[in-house]
């Protein structure tokens, strides 16, 4: 075999599948891929013994995930047309933070005679929301002690990281957490299945276990939050940490059998989707901001010097890219505020409209409202719906319209929520700029990229031309790039990336009227933004206790 | 023929329709009625000649009034199944300010040879929207001279009101506006077409037409505004006063022959639609605040005492009833906020659900969203889609909605704008208690009495007992309230609304529970309130101008 014929399979472990891709390594060509649906999906109703769960819990089963390995990656060959046997490496990214408990082989402890039926033994999903009080002592003792770590993460720890989710289970299920010999998140547990190897990524230790300057918050404050909590980080978090783009060891036989790839090739340590997207749009160098837009967006960049931003997710030595810090950023609703709006407030007319077209409700909005003059809607939104991350990290903020008047249409009120969002990013794109670690470029990925309206409005409200990246297996094909890196066919990530990845620079560029009449737009934005989200955010917040206590 | 036997007519003149009501002197019966619709309707596009109007105009054509005398009436007189002779007096109510200009008989100008194509001839409907330019240069002179009628009517002349109306026709018309002998409010000239003789009632006179302690704004201050425009409360206003409930002359023979009357019953002044509703309601005390409740509400309370309310319409020496200062507030929109909701942002789900039902979808709304508690929705919004009149007199301002989540429906939106108009309410009633003129009863008139949910949440809101007017012909009966007291049959109108008008007293009551909720609402409203529409009214205020620019 030429090394032309060299390929790689990157598989990323999405919410509901996994996708396994293959790839080739000297072009990153995709050649083939496969999805599997997670047998069990989301459990946030009940386990699959039928006990039901409390409001706001979101587990998964373990084994789903080794399923993806046994059916995904044999249909991608399969779907390629390659031999195996070119495949020289391995490479996985995880939905984060995505924590299970498992025993001293890295058993799942559902997995162990008489626990299937302890929702604590099952990984917490990400979205798994029921940690919120342990959340809220987690950051309350760390303001009150001075914690320097929690600068690093914009002032706020979420509830959906490990550290909360360790301390419900504690509080919860006591004798579950001594019996559980490491609290693993999914990304290194799936490398883990592969290799037979524990090893703990860089970019999810950082991220969601709050590992700082190579140590995780002290033992007193640990024991601080509760005293059977003190050896948290020394005794359930202990495993060497792998830098991105390592290997973390090599397929073992077992998992050459269930994927059908040669016994030995490198696996590399575990990633994160969002994360691993750079590489896969050529976006590695400082100031490289890429934008996975969906439901939320997340935004990742990497930055050579170390800086404290405001509303940050994290800032992370090596979280992206070794070598450099790792910035993440987040907007808590995007996409999925226009899904709320097209299911809530758009009335029938329309919806025959778009039916009779063809086309989406989203997209025949979008169309209409498209050529209206910046401005002629007089409407300014905030795209708070499902509270704000960046740069406010306040989950009690909520939406607003400002503006309407008898005259104001469905397309208009979605045209000023699209814009919305485009404000949400310029404030953070601005305050990444005040704090040191300018943003020198826009990578957009992710499905709404496929929306050249919305991109546009993007590109002229932060006045930036808008890159695209040219996959739509972004996660996949980073996972690909950091496989072919730990295989050793490139150097680095990347010099993995310049051959691999794909992004068509400039896409959108702005219009530079449209962009001065978004300034004002913007100006407004900001204001509401600093009134409502700030110095009178008390409104807000006393709607929504008002609305749990009168529902309670 | 017995006392018991004898009747009265009221004519109110709304804006598509004049309504006459036959009613008995001794209870108030009513007794058949007739509508007459405008031929003409409103012309809002073009004149009778095809001619094209410019936008924002709205005229009325005044035989299309005459109409109304000449068919309604014998038609009500019909359906009561009376004897004409039995009707000892004629009252009518108009909308306002509906001026007109005419000749020395009281012609209307379009009416004369040459000038039936001359837009500004005709009647200017209260909602021409056309004198904005002028209504501007009025207040800010008003403002620099610190002239002291000003307060009198919340620091703020509309635009609707036949100062800016006769300025617009001196401007654009300057031929027509010095051929023209008076400037007549429709309420007066129809009250002329009965009686042969032009009497100028107290009511309009004093809300629309400034005039205060017995003066109109000075030579000076008119002079100011054009030199031209200095002699126009001398020349074009010129006409004795009649105070509300006086006969302004008796019947003359063409009128008897359009009307089937009798000649020389007594006719009363005229009167304006939403102030004569007070007596019909039986609401003549002051304290007794008048909501009549439509498209939009605009509030009439008498009081016993002279004071400058902030953000009131008006008060008006004898505007309401004889002898008391008459108060109005308003709040630009309300049944249109629902109606622009209705139209513009309920899903096709919804629509089908009240279809099905045979419900209207404003019923269907009110009743999914009745059952919640108080604050549920984790929403407030604000009622100024049709800017704000009452307090703030910014007609710049516009609707807000804050507290938007992913759970938000569309039930929970219309609540909480039904909310906001109690709340808008609230605010005006607090304003009046404030200065000095303290709301002790409130009682609902209009078309939304019929929405009881809606009447609840004013209940609750406000902490007071809600009592409704009993007749559905409010304006009509008021009128008739009228005539009896000008035919001589009362001695004055207290009297006869006592005897003849209709109220039920506290149908509605507050909750103390909901009551306490909505305080917790209202606080937050008044916050959003004052930001929004006083300290930071500038974000408003800019998103309309910047529509206006860019649809320029």
């Amino acid at each position: 075999m030429s090394t032309g014929d060299a390929c790689v399979i990157g598989i990323d472990y999405g919410t509901l599948s996994g996708r396994a891709l293959v790839v080739r390594v000297s072009d990153g060509a995709e050649l083939g891929s496969a999805v599997h649906e997670y047998r069990h999906g989301v459990l946030d109703t009940a386990l699959p013994s039928g006990r039901r769960l409390p409001p706001d819990w979101a587990l998964q089963v373990p084994d789903d995930y080794r399923e993806v390995l046994r059916v995904a990656v044999p249909a991608a060959i399969a779907d390629a047309g390659i031999d195996p046997a070119q495949v020289i490496g391995v490479a996985t990214d995880f939905t984060a933070s995505t924590p299970l408990p498992v025993d001293a082989d890295g058993t799942p402890l559902n997995e162990l005679d008489g626990l299937a039926d302890e929702p604590h033994a099952y990984v917490k999903l990400w979205k798994h929301h029921a940690a919120g009080a342990q959340a809220d002592r987690i950051n309350a003792l760390a303001r009150e002690r001075g914690e320097t770590w929690l600068a690093r993460y914009g002032g706020f720890l979420s509830s959906e990281w490990e550290l909360a989710k360790a301390l419900q289970l504690l509080d919860e299920a006591p004798e579950l957490y001594a019996r559980m010999r490491w609290f693993v998140e999914a990304a290194d547990w799936i490398v883990w299945q592969l290799t037979g190897v524990y090893t703990r990524n860089a970019c999810t230790a950082g991220y969601k276990g709050v590992l700082q300057d190579g140590a995780y918050p002290s033992r007193d404050y640990l024991g601080a939050l509760d005293e059977r909590f003190a050896d948290f980080a020394d005794t359930k978090l202990d495993a060497p940490i792998g830098r991105l783009g390592q290997a973390a060891g090599t397929l073992t036989a077992e998992a050459a059998a269930w994927t059908g790839l040669p016994v030995g090739i490198p696996v590399a340590v575990g990633n994160v989707d969002a994360h691993v997207t750079a590489p896969a749009a050529q976006s590695t160098r400082p100031g490289q901001l890429v934008a996975i837009m969906g439901t939320s967006t997340c935004h990742v960049m990497s930055g050579s010097t170390l800086a404290e931003v405001p509303g940050m997710c994290g800032v992370v030595d090596g979280g992206i890219i070794d070598g450099l810090y790792g910035y993440e950023a987040g907007q808590s609703g995007v996409g999925d505020i226009f899904a709320w709006f097209v299911q809530n407030a758009v009335p029938a007319a329309l919806t025959e409209q778009a039916a009779a077209a063809g086309a989406s409700i989203h997209q025949l909005l979008t169309d209409l409202g498209a050529e209206a003059p910046v401005g002629a809607h007089g409407l300014v939104a905030l795209d708070w719906q499902s509270g704000n991350r960046s740069v406010l990290v306040d989950h009690e903020l909520s939406g607003v319209f400002v503006g309407l008047t008898l005259a104001t249409t469905p397309v208009e009120m979605y045209r000023a929520l699209l814009e919305s969002t485009a404000f949400g990013t310029r404030r953070i794109v601005e305050a990444f700029g005040e704090s040191g670690v300018p943003v020198n470029e826009f990578v957009a990925a992710g499905g709404l990229i496929r929306n050249a309206t919305l991109m546009q409005i993007y590109s002229d409200v932060l006045r930036m031309p808008i890159s695209i990246i040219g996959s739509e297996q972004g996660p996949a094909l980073g996972s690909a790039i950091h496989a072919a890196v730990a295989a050793g066919a490139y150097p680095d990530v990347a010099a993995a990336a310049a051959a691999m990845g794909r992004v068509e620079r400039a896409v959108y560029t702005p219009d530079p009227a449209r962009a001065d009449a978004y300034d004002r737009l913007y100006t407004h934005y900001r204001r509401l933004h600093d009134l409502l989200g700030d110095t009178e955010k008390g409104i807000m917040h006393d709607l929504k206790r008002m609305r749990r206590e009168v529902l309670a």
